[in-house]
């Protein structure tokens, strides 16, 4: 596998998981209705990323495309979670963030 | 591919379509907190109809076993969206329920 | 759901069909090693029409950037299939090209 | 999420990892049609994985199912892989069992 996948790759296992984590977590606080915009990006951000992963360890030729369009996902995902308090959310934009910085780079 | 998995197949895809629209007009409801288990459920039965999907066109050999747990996601995703009177999780129970029985036959 | 996606929609079903078939069949040819890139890119093809349709399906806000990608993703799979005389690889190709035509409208 | 999961999360990492360069190296090798069963193990053991990891990450209640079928997927999958001797095979079945055994584990 491209070396230069390393630090995408982690990024992207994290914020598969951040992702994962938070969508649940959402589902489960007190007033979810407030998070309805996070519950939803939270599942894209995780599938896009879930598919940007296997693109990148079978080192497909549409890479860069597709984590060009991974970074837009992480970073609107990272936006809408950091309007929250709970550290579910905090946790997830800032993983969401540091992702879509690692898919920018390789999509350059 | 083999022709036994056709109605299990359209099943299926009615099946992942229903989901992932309740899904979304869930999350728009005005009152999504009493929603929280039908959009739990239908995240994880689109997710699975949608590997299930893939097992029967490649004609994997886990197929009987895929569609055994197939079969219990939807069914219980189809009794939780059933208790709820909007049009999409009406809809989406009855789908689910017919996806259920196709992929109990299959794996039987 | 968004009824312009209703024709990308059944050519996205229609792709991931004959891609998982093709893959499949590819692998069960007497000449394998003269279709490993038909194999690659029908998985990647595949997959990347399953998060499409699902991306549909939910009305997700990415749909015109994910359908951007996929009708490159199709058009190349096309491209590499349409030179095999294997039948499930014309079929492919076919259904690709009719693929990426309704991608590329959505994504315009 | 569920700390039990931890050493099956990771071991599910690996496998995902190990599978898809394991299958794209398939591909890239001198007799491919020597190893048609390995690829289209390892896309199905993969594509198993990738649905496994997001079913812990968000406490899925089908976890043990899910773990359960994935466990075979991963044996077959490794005993396959087992035969060849390539590195990649190599590698690739020594942790298909690894995960195998944490997937048992859960689903027990």
């Amino acid at each position: 596998m491209n070396a230069n996948y390393k630090a995408c790759l982690e990024a992207g296992f994290n914020c598969l998981e951040a992702c994962n984590i938070c969508f649940h977590a959402c589902l489960k606080e007190e007033h979810p209705e407030k998070l309805t915009k996070s519950i939803e990006l939270t599942r894209e951000c995780a599938d896009f990323c879930s598919l940007a992963i296997a693109a990148m360890q079978r080192s497909s030729i549409f890479v860069k495309d597709i984590c060009g369009v991974c970074a837009n996902i992480c970073e609107l995902c990272g936006n809408e979670c950091k309007k929250h308090d709970h550290e579910h959310c905090q946790k997830c934009a800032e993983i969401c963030f540091q992702c879509a910085e690692e898919c920018r780079k390789l999509s350059a």
